[in-house]
């Protein structure tokens, strides 16, 4: 059997990469970017070059959608040029960009509106980086009709990695959903990679030894695995991933709970300290310069003074530990209110860029619901995770080195202590979040 | 009856002001600092210059101490050429520095363990600027033996206006402790002032009329008042009160809160923002500099582009509204927490530094318990503040304008719709930091 002819949009980072993929894995892709030079590099990577919307569209039975924000989209497939206009009878159209769930299904409306109600569209959000991206092995999580989802297996399939392509029940925006509270965790451990390290270089540690440090302990993220290395070889011009990136998915985030009024402190604060930075001009920089917000030279040049490394170290081991607790509870809790399929989301963030020990741990904890009103005999209390977050945050004071996410977990947990949850679990923090509804 | 003569030590903003007062009063004052240039112009201004620490404490009645900083005080008083030694039998000593009440308990303990018990301490900080201390009419906090109060009454009512000297009950700690729950609002009121005039100028408002309109709405604070002239001239190069300074308050109460498990939400939100700009330099300018934290450029040179004025006044009003009324919650909370006097902490608010319309309204009603289930009918309930300051957020989100304190009420007041307080009165939010102890 032949393989079906694609259509694709959004020829970034990211788009680039899934689209040439899809070339050498034998289909005839039709990529177009309103940046000339991305379809040129295109056509050097063996694509077929559409010098226009409408010829990346005509024709094509599926079409990628891969810019970068609901708006662009909005224009690609509805202005004027839009696509919609030109895709053939029953085409599949797979939306990847990271979108606000309820834009995915103002699409699904309109394209009923106007008459293309055929369109088999998928809500289909991607997650791995440029690198998984070129090799076909993202984290999909897709979201649509039966048929919808039937029709794009192949193309979904070709693109994600064997055991990444979660098919998401809930129809169109659960997909996205299940993006954006991924996205939380991220948001959040990319700006807590940066704070670890600004504090150990505060702390008088060697960089790339907490570096590595940090990667083989209990407070692993994949983020601090990914952001390490550019941040302490200072590769952020551009790097890797624009600091605008996670600000538009911490956007995303932020906007829906507000519309939902459910609080997310410490996705929030990553988001304001992100909007800083972006203010100080570092939005086309890469993320993990935000090390940049918590010291102020190259992390690399700081020589070993710390009196105790050890001691050092551990005050940093146990910031993370603070800060990946409450961002798990934030992340759960937020899941849990959208009805988002918790099992899925664990088994999601586990093997995506939003990981993190703790998550795999306590957060399993919390979405099992082994939280009991006594902690179990040898874990952690709520009183014993703030005495040990307390420690850190006091001394980072002292240093004047800010602390935004500590500080902000750490006022979670005191709220957590207030309302009685002292002697209890360290995971049950999350019952600051409320109840499920 | 003659005067008694008076040792002072710590010619700074504040003490110059204090000590030539003292003079003008008709005192003898003895003024040393570590400055001889401070003490040259204490000269100047008709006081006696002392030219050590011992020269300014022996045979000295009375002694204020007036240096920045509880470290600074542990050095005037008990280093080897401290004053302790110096002091006559039955001195009076007014500690006047802001300082942990646990530390003003600890210098009580160390003159007694010194052999220095006859010593009559006053645990006195002030507030109300420097103007104000030149005046003699401060707000002065005064805690102590009723002994010590007796002896050091008329030097207190010397340097305060007539009904701003406040007699705390409690002893020594008690006058810290009052004088610490004030600043927290004038913690966030600072912030405070800095961004609403930093997201005025992102709504292309006009700043010196925002700035009276603010003056002159129900969201006035002291702060909004003193700070914004001097944010909108730029007179920051040092300007009248130091980054540094107010940095230093806030980390008396956070450390504080911290070693009582209490949440300050918002207060350690603005700390970790001031350490920021610490970062970045500000520390020496005066704290209305904090503007660039939310603007880039002057605000004085925006002009008015916003298209509906009135509307964009309308989105400033509501964030303040918004974050005096957590800002308030936050305070008054912490305050009951540490047993302080509710009435006599309003009366100080109210015509103090760390004062705002809000507190006098809003405050009143949740010092005086007024915080039914339902809230009462025609007053605004907590899913009526979310309206009015998600609003808000989600436009300077737009914006790209920070809103550190914004997002940081916004999530305090979720946190209370998801403890089922949507309905009740606005006020209600205080729930969020827990029962009375």
């Amino acid at each position: 059997m032949s393989k079906p002819t694609i259509g694709f949009v959004g020829l970034g980072a990211m788009g680039f990469g899934m689209a040439t993929h899809l070339v050498h894995e034998g289909y005839s892709v039709h990529g177009f970017d309103v940046f000339p030079s991305s379809v040129q590099r295109f056509q050097a990577a063996g694509g077929i070059p559409a010098s226009s919307l409408r010829e990346s569209a005509e024709g094509k039975p599926i079409y990628v959608c891969m810019v970068a924000s609901a708006p662009q989209v909005q224009s690609v497939l509805f202005d004027e040029e839009g696509i919609v206009q030109y895709l053939p009878k029953n085409a599949t159209l797979l939306l990847c960009s990271t979108v606000p769930a309820s834009y995915a299904q103002s699409v699904a409306a309109e394209l009923q509106s106007c008459g293309r109600g055929d369109i088999l569209l998928i809500d289909s959000p991607v997650s791995g980086g440029a690198k998984r991206a070129a090799d076909g092995t993202l984290s999909i999580m897709a979201g649509g009709t039966e048929e919808a989802l039937q029709s794009g297996h192949e193309i979904l399939q070709a693109m994600s990695a064997p055991s990444k392509l979660y098919l998401v029940p809930g129809g169109i925006g659960a997909g996205s959903n299940m993006k954006m509270v991924h996205q939380v965790l991220a948001a959040i451990h990319i700006l807590g990679a940066s704070e670890a390290m600004g504090l150990a270089a505060q702390l008088g540690l060697d960089a790339r030894t907490t570096a590595d440090k940090i990667i083989r302990s209990e407070t692993w993220t994949w983020m601090h695995e990914n952001r390490f290395p550019r941040m302490v070889e200072e590769d952020w011009n551009p790097g890797a991933s624009a600091l605008t990136i996670i600000l538009k998915d911490a956007g995303i985030i932020t906007t829906s709970a507000r519309q939902h009024r459910f609080p997310t402190p410490l996705c929030t604060t990553s988001e304001q300290i992100y909007i800083s930075a972006l203010l100080q001009g570092y939005g086309p920089k890469d993320d993990s310069a935000m090390v940049r917000q918590y010291y102020a030279s190259p992390i690399a040049s700081v020589t070993a003074t710390a009196e105790s490394q050890s001691e050092a170290l551990q005050l940093v081991l146990d910031l993370m530990l603070g800060v990946n607790l409450v961002a798990a509870a934030e992340a759960i809790a937020f899941a849990r209110y959208l009805k988002v399929d918790l099992a899925q989301f664990y088994e999601l963030v586990s093997a995506a860029a939003g990981g993190s020990k703790v998550f795999n741990t306590k957060g399993l904890e919390m979405i099992e619901g082994q939280i009991g009103e006594k902690a179990p005999a040898g874990s952690q209390t709520i009183d014993e995770a703030i005495e040990r977050l307390e420690s850190v945050v006091q001394r980072a004071r002292d240093l004047h080195c800010p602390l935004h996410l500590g500080n902000a977990a750490l006022n979670v947990l005191f709220m957590a202590k207030r309302a009685g949850l002292g002697g209890d679990s360290a995971t049950s923090v999350i019952k600051v979040f409320g109840k499920e509804q």
